[in-house]
This record gives C-alpha cells, structure tokens and sequence, in this order.
C-alpha cells in the first residue's frame, strides 16, 4: 500500500520539478507521511534533493534526514548553509540530530553547535558511540521528581507539553528521579491523573524498574525490550543518574535491522546498507564477491581431497556419484544447526554458558538424524547402485558426517560469540571448509575401508 | 542478566518444591517478572505446575499462562477448574484470554465464558484468526468523541483509569471517534492535559492517522507500526469503526517471531514452536528431517546427470575434482539471492510488482560475480591442472552457473509470494535441486564442448 503512494507521489514530484513547479514539487512532498517522504527523496538526483531541500518546512526537512540513510543525510547535510543545517537540527529529536553531527567532519560540527538553539541538549549526545545505548537515547524528556505532590507533577508536565513535538508518538511512563537526579521508578501519566492530587508521586510511582547504562549495546537494549513489552527504557549513568530515555521506535528499527543483517550474511553477503533495490549492481557485487571468493579456498582442499583418493574414485567411478548427496546433506545439517543456533544467540534464548548444553543437545539429535538418513541411504543406494558394499558405505558416512556436522555446526557460533566475532561472519565460509572437505575425506576414507580398494 | 535470574531461581524454587516449602516457593516466584516467570515456571514438571498455579495470586497466575507458549498454555489450562480458570482469564488482557479460550476445546469454552465477568470483552475478540490484526487486538480502550470537551475528556479518561492494569505499559494516545463509533483522529493525553479544557477535543486531535482492518495480517500490521515508528495501531471493522487498539509490545513479538522463522527456515528447518534449548530432540529431529529427506530426490537427479556424462567423467577425472567448486559457487550465489530477496520482501522493500526489476537487478549482478568469479577461476585452474582447456571449461561453466543461480534464486521466492506460499520454504530444497543438478549439466555440457570428449 504504502509503496504505490511513495510510486505516485515520486512521479509526480519528479515531473513537477522538471517543469520547474515548486511550490507543487513541495507541497506533494510535505502532504506525505515522513518514512514516504525520505522514500521519495532519498531516489531524487542530488542537486535537486539540495534545492527542494531549503524550500520545505524546517519540520519536514528534519523528519526527512531522520528518515534517510545516515550516510546519504550526511553527504547532504554538508552542503547546506551552517546558518540552515542549525535551524534544520534544531527542529530533530536530539539523538537524530548527535547522529548527524557525528557522521559530519569535525571541522563543521563546532561552527554548526555555535548556530543551534538545542546545542546544549546535544553535546552531550555526541560522546556516545551510534550504536549504543547512549547513541539511542534522546536527552529531551520530562521528569517528575518523589516529593512533588501529584498536582505539582501535573504542573510540571503541563508546562513541559509545548516543547513536545506534536509528531512524535511517545510512551506515556514518566520516570521520577530523586534530588540527584537518580531513577527512582516510574509512573503514568493516566494514574497521576487519577489520583487524589494531594498525594506524593512517590506513592503512586512504580519502583520496579528497568534500566540501561549508557554504554550498553543497542541490541542488549531492543532484547530487553522484546522481553518485558517494554515502551521506553531508561538509561543511566556510572552513578545511576537518569540521562535519556528511548522509545520503543527506534529499537524496533535496531531489532528490524538486526535481523536483515544476520538473513543477509547468513546467505553469505556482507549487510547492504540500504534497501535492496537501492543497492546499486556495483555495490552489490562488492558485498557480495568476498564469500565466493572464500569458496575457492574450500574449494581448492575439497579438490585436494578427491586428488588424494584419485585411486579409488578411479577404481569404483560410482562411489563419485554419491558426492552430491553426501557433501549436500552434510551442508545442510550444518547450516540447520548454525541457524538455529545464531538465532538462539541472538534473541537471548541461549547464552555462551550453556555451550555445552547446546552441544549435548545437537549430538543427540545429529545422532537422531544420521541414522533416520543414513537408513533412507542404504535403501536408496541398494537400489541405485545394486552394490550392497557401496551402499553401506554411503549409509556409515551419512551418519558420520550429519554428526559431523552438527557438532561443527553448534561449536563454530558459540566459539565466535566467545571471541566477540559476529557469529553469521564465520558461520558460513568456516563452516563449508569444514563440512565439504572433511565429510569427503570421511566418505573416502570409510570406502576405503568397507570396499577394500 | 536475566537468564541468571531465570537459572538461580529456578534451582531455588525446585528445591523450594522438593521440601514441599510451598509458600517459599510461591513468594519467590511472584518476586519476578512475568517472562522470567514463565520462563521458570515452564520448565517445572506438569504435576508442580498444576499444583503451583492456584496458589499463587490471579494476577501473576494471568501474567504467566500469557507468557507462555500457547500449546503449554492450554494444555495446563484444560486442567484447571472451570472457575478458577474463569477468574485468572478475567485477570488476562482481553486479547489474550481469547487466544488462550480459542486453544482450548470448544466445549470447555461455553462454560468457562459463563463464569467470567468480562465475558463480553472476550467473546468479539473469539472470531478473529490468532494471527490477524482483530486476534491481536485488545478492545479494552478508553475512546474520546469529537464533541466532547478537553475537560469532559480528562474526566472520562479519570473514570476510565482503574480499569487499567498498573503493570501494563501503554501508549498514551487517545483515539477518537464520533457518534457512530467510527475513528476520527488521536490526540496524546500530554496534549489534553496542556489544552485550554474548554477547547472540542476535535479541534486538538490528530486526524492524519493509520489503522488497520480486523483481518489484516499481523506481519502486516507490525511492518506499519516499524515504517511509521507507532506506538499503537487502531483496528476498524468495514464501517470504519473503531473496535480495538493493537499495541506495539505486541507487534514487537510479531517482528521477532517472524524474524525467527525466516532464519530457521533459511536454514532449512521447520520453524521450532519453542526455544531452542527448551525443544526437545525427537520435536527437533521432526523439524529437520523433512528438507534433509527432499535432498533425496535432488541429490538422485544430480546423480543421474553424473551418470549421464559417465564416458566424458571417466576420460578426463580432472574434471571432478571442480565438481565441488561449482556446485557450491551456484548454491551460494544462489543462496545469496533467495536471502537477499526474501528478506526485501518480508520488510516491505521489494513488492511482487518489482519483479522485474530485481530480475533485472540480479541478472546483471549475477554477470559481475560471475565474470570475476570466473576469471579468479581460470587462474586457479591453470594452475592446479596445467590444462588451458579446462581452465575455460571451468571458467565458462562458472559465468554460467552463477547467472543461472541468481536469476534463479530471484525467480522463485517471488513466484512463491505470488502463489501465497512462504518463499523461506520452497527456496531452500527448490534452490538446491535447479541449482546443483542444472549446475552440473552446464558444466559437464561446456566441459563436451570445449574438450570434444
């Protein structure tokens, strides 16, 4: 649905401006919702994205390099005025704009804080790294304090109401600090309205509360999040002193792209840093040549493997036929484990201390699953080949390698979690080396054995 | 963090249960969270459960058969007593004592919905599919009318607080809608509290705003809530009435779930019901025998392509030794595509009428990778076999190969979002048998060409 307007409005747009209509151009443009906005903008070329730019809505400019790839926003923003990026700047959330700021060359960053009217609210920001919790967070939020009686909070909020942009949809938990500015617990919005307006906050606030430090990983955040249906999280400092707070939006969007980033390298790409089909065929080849080339290193050892039972493939040519099946089912058992087993990691339903759990438990089921397979095979290979040497053969390695495999499959994640390496980065080249070569050296060898040759 | 919560407890409360120290046991259960409960809880034996579950209080009793995983949960309710049932499901969130009613069987339901007070919240919410917008819905919402005043508003939403469970959190936008019930527009409550009370709440509400049809998909549904950064998501009926509120914490579950499946998948396993380590391994060997079987049948057809180039194989071995190499350079090129693709079409980047377009798209990248792919391989080759002819075999078959697999893996995931089947299914088996036995058969075809063998 969405993406037909985005089709339409695009379209539009694109004859407005070759016309030189706009006011048409910017009005289409500032009628859509944000994310549509940036859609549309982000495919103009770019000196028309620098002269509609400055022509909208200071809002509409700053919902749209919200919206927009951090790279292309940032190449955008700096060609604009410093006097225009400021006031642009100063209409984003704060963790937007620290964003920004920290993706543009430093020598502009200071002319730019001198022009802003938030400059205070995003300093301090700037210090945490993007993908942290602190890089998440947004420092523009109201805060309620034990001792104010229920109608002073009130107050306090009603005189807070205009700085908050009418856009923005926020979670209605206000989050009540102590005289040092540290977390106390929390509290709604609709029960402060339903109290008796005499009572302390601290009496109607919820001390169960959860929190992050500044420095916490964005994805720790968004599972904790998933976890506790939170709508915001709170973020402290070293001294447990409230500093930001975000909402459940922006960690949706990590767990979103989180989850883009492990399908694409677990199908063995680098993650593309923009939609698929804005991903250019260039830059899709770079992302993607890297593991093929890995594969002639396999390769080459799985070759190397077959060179050195040169005799016997020569002697029984039908045991070659048998390769597919074997190195194929041996990949998949272990591309079943390793995705299991990536994802388990990532939504936090199993941790590096339950290594050897994970292990126990896919030895069993491999063990499970070899000999289901490695029934079917003799059958199968009884049949096809009318050798029941051949066909043992084809069974006992089956087996073998599913184990094999599964093992590989379940260590190779956890060993890479443990050396702080993304799982889904070795998983695939270090997991083929292993299972192809290794499992035709397995199959070889057992034939070598059974057939005697 | 939490898991050790989880795993400390859990070794307390078994301890607690082993002495029969049943109030221990409970007060240190209804101490935690609620997935940490039911995290704990889920894994005690059936007969402590049961026990368990009518000492501890209704509302932690609620939180947890929510928590859990919905086979278990009925399961264990199905051996409740109709009354206590009744009052722990008048405890749930609406929409999820629906779902719980709807997993149980039918003639139970009747006389369970005859014992609870919100009987009637619940029932409407019965004949929404579990995975639709209406089963995921709550129709336990405060609603404003357009006419009403800011002050009368503040007052209804006052009256309405104490229905509002205190650990529930909740996007304080409230939705308006006008005498027929039909959804109007949105205004937050920060906003009510700040407006001047004898302003029309129509003239501070929001009207630009989303919803989504009682039957729309929930991966639907949760991709608008991710694109637009929504706390909540209205549901209307045909006549644009607002019967209920879908909130993000749920929509949340929806993205990791689906998230989950795709990766599980992707790797070529039926989705698990249940966390890795909780799923045992007869359930897990059930889940991944099907595709390791299928490879029966792709593994056959490229044994019989083998067999078909019997004589060419046996007059040049040489030639196997590359059979690894390009069966996995197809099956990853292709593995890649299908990856990319698939994931474009679950976030909503790429819609089936693009199809062209990423045909278009992998087409000429599959040319890029294939011609670096094929160059690095004529090098490689050379040099391994001294034999320029085969070194072209090999090349060419890997151009070849590689353009096939992409355009390949890019056709069938969108043909099966056109046939309404999950393109994470038949990608996997589909892929490997067009990709490994049709790889083969180019290069044995290219290799009789080019050595005249």
């Amino acid at each position: 649905m969405e993406q037909t307007i985005v089709q339409q409005a695009l379209e539009q747009i694109s004859n407005y401006l070759e016309d030189n209509r706009w006011d048409q151009a910017v009005s289409l443009l500032e009628s859509l919702r944000p994310p549509d906005q940036a859609d549309v903008f982000e495919v103009l070329p770019e000196e028309q994205q620098q002269a509609l730019l400055p022509r909208l809505e200071l809002e509409d400019s700053a919902d749209i390099l919200e919206e927009m790839d951090d790279e292309e926003a940032a190449h955008l923003a700096a060609r604009l005025q410093a006097e225009a990026l400021a006031a642009i700047l100063d209409e984003m959330e704060a963790d937007e704009a620290a964003d920004l700021l920290g993706d543009l060359p430093s020598d502009l960053v200071k002319g730019i804080l001198a022009r802003m009217k938030d400059a205070e609210l995003v300093r301090p920001l700037l210090i945490h790294p993007d993908e942290s919790a602190g890089g998440l967070m947004t420092s523009e939020f109201p805060a309620l304090r034990e001792k104010q009686t229920v109608a002073e909070a009130l107050a306090c909020l009603r005189a807070w109401a205009p700085e908050e942009d009418p856009g923005s949809q926020r979670s209605y938990y206000i989050y009540v600090v102590d005289r040092e500015q540290r977390l106390r617990g929390v509290v709604s919005l609709l029960r402060l309205l339903a109290t008796d307006p005499w009572k302390r906050v601290k009496d109607v606030m919820d001390r169960d509360i959860m929190s992050v430090q500044a420095g916490a990983d964005q994805e720790e955040c968004a599972q904790l999040l998933a976890r506790y249906d939170l709508l915001s999280l709170p973020v402290v400092n070293g001294e447990h002193r409230l500093i930001g707070i975000i909402t459940a939006d922006d960690l949706v969007d990590v767990l979103q792209n989180e989850a883009t980033e492990d399908i694409q390298r677990l199908g063995g790409a680098e993650p593309l840093s923009r939609p698929y089909l804005s991903t250019g065929i260039w830059q899709m080849t770079r992302k993607r040549i890297g593991w093929l080339l890995l594969l002639f290193i396999t390769a080459t050892l799985t070759g190397e493997v077959m060179r050195l039972f040169e005799h016997e493939l020569a002697a029984v040519v039908a045991l070659t036929y048998f390769i597919p099946l074997l190195i194929g089912t041996g990949g998949n058992a272990g591309s079943q484990t390793t995705n299991l087993v990536i994802r388990a990691l990532a939504v936090g339903d199993v941790r590096l201390r339950d290594f050897l759990r994970v292990f126990w438990h896919e030895i069993r089921t491999g063990l499970f699953l070899g000999l289901c397979m490695g029934g079917v095979a003799y059958l199968r290979a009884s049949t096809w080949v009318q050798d029941p040497w051949i066909a043992l053969t084809v069974a006992l390695s089956i087996v073998v390698i599913v184990l094999w495999s599964t093992s590989v499959g379940s260590l190779l994640p956890m060993l890479a979690e443990r050396l702080h390496i993304d799982p889904t980065v070795v998983s695939g080249p270090a997991m083929s080396t292993l299972v192809d070569a290794a499992g035709l050296f397995i199959y070889l060898s057992i034939a070598k054995v059974v057939l005697g040759v």
